[in-house]
This record gives structure tokens, C-alpha cells and sequence, in this order.
């Protein structure tokens, strides 16, 4: 595993005190978990951070992670306790900005109750996150090509004759095997008329010529997700299952080179559902069309009509148009796509071209 | 997957309800997924429940469950919307228990601006769950029972000469492929030195003759977790490997026969603990005796000296007293065990003697 280095951490948090500009604030406290592990470097499972305005921080975290934490933080003072509310009140005199997107009502009282003037700092550190350093691409970049390897020797294999699980547990063993610390998600292995449900659960139903089959997976790297979604065809593919799988091709094409630098997040939402909306299939599109990626599946920024920024170099998002028809089936593709200053690099790097798989 | 009865259900929504007597409210919120779950049935990732003290309940979730719902929870009202808070505060005027101790500040803040009165009901429902019903006892049965037997499986094969995340995976493999619905948690493969971590993360160590290794696994079978972790040797066990073992296995055993109807849960944590105290172990002792265990892999009753609640039949818990020698390992020790009317059952069946694996 490789873990951010000190000038990546120290980075990172100099950003998020200069983010705390203009809240008058002494600091910021930082309690969501996968904003303690990217200030900090901590993987464990529970930890919070104390950043002073200056700088300085003190990382709290409980005795089980007392020797992980010496290991993964050692630039940091640290203070073990099982009630790292209570002792990180004691170092937080005066206001100090919280993620009260996430921190409890409970935790919220416990601060008050110690004299802390809590001022919300929301998604501050996600904001942070949307910008990738190298080492997070770096991760990125291995998550989804093991993914994509394990898809493409997955259909290398014949698929009909085995259930949705046996499938999906296959392609899991072999992200596995290519080297992902873990599966970055639930895979969604969808067959037959069951491909039409958006987030369907895998089943015992056996896979069977005629199919469209959709895979929505990913492997997970330093803690890193890829996300992909491919849909295939089992045997000959049906002229309505190659139209509506040419829609979501077109959509997703689009979608994707809506990826830039600069580009308002809503007008990648626009230019894929236009596309789907010009070949007559917008209505059977029931889900979003992407979200960013990262150390969460799901991340800022979230692709809508309603988002009101622009995309920055750096971000990793997805692109997931759809197409679902209740009891027929549905066709899903989707990759995990890097904005960068000139065209968006798409890093599950695999044919979207529509296979038929023996 | 078999899925709680109608008649289940509207039996923990009724102790729900008559669990907020003495609260004045109107009803419950519920926005803790798996005490939605609990309550309602659904197994998806975003979903809430406004239940009134009338029993009378509304169910919301989001676009992407409306069929999983339909199917899941067909003995409610249901809403279909992205803003599950906005929509929940429509249907609760006055005066509402709510989870604050997983309710976000900014959550509240939404509820408040809709003029809901919050008040706190925590953990009202994690309360209710302690107590399982012939269903959930299932299930946790079933859990246990593909644990050990995977583990059996796996300690009747070599283990010298591979890697601690190999055969944490093989351990994992074996779960799924006799029914886990899923893995219940990272397993912990903790071998030679390693084994003196109390939670480790497998790693390319090689396993090799003279080491203590350490599994921590369970499977996951209809949302119900298993929790175990025994101790083996590789080779011939040394004699400080046998005298920590024996001092550990006498602590569980003790342990495990205090989990009885009625008993102090204080009072399990003091036995544990005497017998490691007694044997001159304590202080290498650094991790808790036990705790709840069903929908989630850790919850309530959380054994420790504090507790001041009694033990209930139907409760299951786990207890894990260990020993910890840094640099050179530990060993581990753990059931999941049923209080019942009578003896406390172990349903991860399987010898805590220490074994010698080839």
C-alpha cells in the first residue's frame, strides 16, 4: 500500500486552513472519517483532527490504533482517548468551524456543552477533495485498470449456464487477484429483465443467451474507487437491444468529452440527456448521470442540473447514462473519467462498443 | 434471502411506539439505515421512517428504490423523494423523537427551519435490537455456523509458506462460497509478531512454522453478522504460546458462562477480566471483552465496567478476552453467544483448544 506523503499531507491541510478564510474561526475540527484519513493519512476507524488556524494540529484517535496511528501519522501530535469529543473540546477554545453535515446532534451538544462555538464548516475538506494530487490519480489510475483487466477476462469466459452471483463473486476473485485491496462497492451483476433495475442485487437467476448482461463495479486501491459499468449481450444481440445500447453509447460519449476544465457541471448533465433525449429514450433514464470519485464512491461533485460550479483539472468523476425498460431490460455505461487541462482521460480504458459474449 | 415476517415488523413498530412513552411526542423519526431496516424491512442505502405514535407509518426513499421498496416494505405508505428530511418534516408537526446521536447538525437545523420540535429519542431503537426474534436468531445461527466451517476448512489445509492476505482471502472465499450473503468485516489475518496487533491488517507476510496466527472473521447471512476469532499455531505450539492460549481460553470460558439472563453486564467484563488478572495477564489485555452483535458487527450492549443494564435473553454478544505481547504475538479468543433462559449458547461451534496446524 502506498500511503500520501508528509508534503502531500502537509499540503492538504494548508489548503483546508486556507479554505477556513473569512469564518473567523480558531481552526477547524474535522470528524468524517474519510476527511480525517485525507488530512491526515489515517486509515483506521475511528479518529478525529483538531487544525488550528496556524497549522498546528493534534490527531485523536482510540488505544487500538495507538501504534497505527504513530505509524500513519507521525507528523502530528496525538492523543489517545475513547471520548475524542470530550478531549478534543478541551483544545478548541472560542469557535471553531465543524463538519455539522456530518458530526450528530449528540456530538454537536457535547462540543457546546464545553464551551465550544461551533460554526459550520460543510463540506469544506470534500470541496478540498474534488482535486486530486498525483498520488491520488496514481491510485485511480491502478483501481481502474485492474477493474477493467478483470472485467474483459471475466467475458473471456463463457457466462450463461451461471447465476448472477457465481458471476459477480467471479469477478470480484479476480479484481482481487489483479491486486485491489478490496471491491470498492456491492458489484451489481444484472441479467435479463433484471438489468433493467438501476441498482439490482445479484440473484440465483441463471444467465442466459438472449440476456443483456450489466456489470457496475469497481476495485478499490489505497483506498481509491474506480467505477465502471459495462452492459454486454449474451449470444446475438436483438435490434432493440443494440438501439437502446447505441443511445447509451452515444449519451455516455458525449457526456464524457463534456468533461473539461472550465465546462459547468450542469452542462454535462445537459449534453448527456440531450443526446438521450434527441434518440427519443430520456424518459427511460431514471438515474444521475455521474458523480465525483475518490476515496468515497460517491463524491463531490455530483453531476445535476442544479450544480452550480464549474469542472476544475484534477476532479475524477463518472459518466453513467442509462437506458431501463421494466421487465425487457436496460443498458448501463459508465466510466471513471480524469478532467485534465486538454481532453478528459478516460481511465477505464475498454471498449464501450456493445459485446456479444458466447 | 429470507426477509423478516409482516408480522415481525409490526411487532418491533409497536415496541417502538410503546418505547416512546413518557417521551410527549407525536412520533419517530428513523434515519439510521439499519434501524430503518429494522423497522421496515428495506435493505437499501438511503431511506427513512416517519412512524407515529399511533403506529400509523410513512416510508421515504429515493427514485433508485421505488420497485426494491414496493417489494421490501408493501405494509406502508410510501414517498419517493430526493429529500427525504424536507419531506419527512411535512408529516411530523409538533413535537418528534429523533436519533440525534446519528442525526447530522445540519439534518436538525433542516427539520427545525420546517418547525418540527425535536427531541431526543437516542438510541431508542438500538435498544429494541438487542432483544432478537426467532428470525434474527436464525440468521445469526446461520452466520456462525458457515464461519466455522469455513475456518474448519481452511485450518485442514496448509497454511506455512503463504501470505497473511492470501489466506485471509481463502478464509473469505470459503464464507461465500458455503452462503454468506457477504463478508461481515475486513478479516483480520494476523500472524507471527503481527499477531500481537489486536486489530491487523493482513499484509504479504509470509506464515511460517513457530507463529501464532489470528483470524477475526464472519460471515454475513439476510444483514446478520458472525463474529469469531481463534488462535492457532503453526507446528509444535512453545510453551509461552501454550500458557498465553490456556490463560485466554480459561478467561473466555469464564467469560462466555456469564452471559446470562439477568447477570450485570458489568459483571461479564469483571469475570473476563479476573481470571487474565489472576493468571498475571491483565495489563496485556488492552481491547474490549465483548459486545453486541447482529445488523451491525458492533452494537449495543457494548460489555464494560460501566454498563449498568442487565443481560436479556435473546441478547447475542460476543466475548473476546486476548493478550497482546508486542513483538512477539498474541492470541485472541472469541464467540458469538446467546443468552438464553438457561446456559449461554455458542453459535460459532467450534473447539477453543489450541490447535497445531501442519
Amino acid at each position: 500500500m502506498s500511503a500520501p506523503t508528509a508534503e502531500q499531507l502537509v499540503d492538504r491541510r494548508s489548503r483546508a486552513v486556507a479554505a477556513l478564510d473569512g469564518l473567523g474561526t480558531e481552526g477547524l475540527l474535522v470528524t468524517t472519517l474519510v476527511n480525517v484519513r485525507y488530512l491526515t493519512g489515517f486509515t483506521g476507524s475511528n479518529g478525529a483532527l483538531v487544525l488550528g488556524a496556524d497549522g498546528a494540529g493534534t490527531f485523536l484517535t482510540d488505544g487500538r490504533y495507538r501504534d497505527q496511528a504513530a505509524e500513519e501519522v507521525p507528523d502530528l501530535d496525538h492523543f489517545i482517548t475513547r471520548d475524542l469529543l470530550g478531549e478534543a473540546a478541551k483544545r478548541m477554545p472560542g469557535s471553531w468551524a465543524c463538519e455539522t453535515h456530518t458530526m450528530s446532534v449528540d456530538e454537536h451538544a457535547t462540543l457546546q456543552e464545553a464551551g465550544v462555538s461551533v460554526v459550520s464548516a460543510s463540506r469544506l475538506v470534500e470541496r478540498l477533495r474534488e482535486i486530486k494530487d498525483d498520488g491520488e490519480i496514481d491510485a485511480l489510475r491502478r483501481a481502474c485498470q485492474i477493474s477493467v483487466d478483470a472485467l474483459q477476462d471475466l467475458l473471456a469466459g463463457p457466462l450463461a449456464g451461471r447465476t448472477e452471483t457465481q458471476v459477480a463473486r467471479d469477478l470480484e476473485w479476480r479484481m482481487l487477484e489483479l491486486g485491489a485491496e478490496a471491491i470498492g462497492f456491492e458489484t451489481i451483476l444484472a441479467s435479463g429483465p433484471n438489468s433493467a433495475i438501476p441498482h439490482h442485487r445479484a440473484t440465483d437467476r441463471v444467465l442466459q443467451i438472449g440476456d443483456l448482461v450489466k456489470a457496475d463495479f469497481g476495485a478499490r486501491v489505497d483506498g481509491y474507487h474506480a467505477d465502471c459499468t459495462r452492459t454486454v449481450v449474451l449470444g446475438a444481440a436483438d435490434d432493440w437491444q443494440r438501439e437502446i445500447h447505441a443511445a447509451v453509447q452515444a449519451s455516455q460519449a458525449a457526456g464524457v468529452d463534456a468533461l473539461r476544465e472550465g465546462t459547468p457541471v450542469a452542462a454535462s448533465d445537459e449534453v448527456a440527456r440531450k443526446v438521450l433525449d434527441d434518440a427519443g429514450w430520456l424518459e427511460r433514464f431514471t438515474t444521475g448521470v455521474g458523480h465525483g470519485v475518490g476515496l468515497e464512491i460517491h463524491e463531490d461533485p455530483f453531476i445535476g442540473r442544479k450544480h452550480v460550479g464549474r469542472l476544475a483539472s484534477r476532479t475524477t468523476l463518472t459518466m453513467e447514462p442509462g437506458i431501463y425498460l421494466p421487465g425487457r431490460g436496460g443498458v448501463r455505461i459508465e466510466d471513471t473519467v480524469l478532467v485534465t487541462p486538454d481532453a478528459p482521460e478516460v481511465l477505464t480504458t475498454m471498449t464501450t462498443d456493445l459485446l456479444e459474449i458466447a
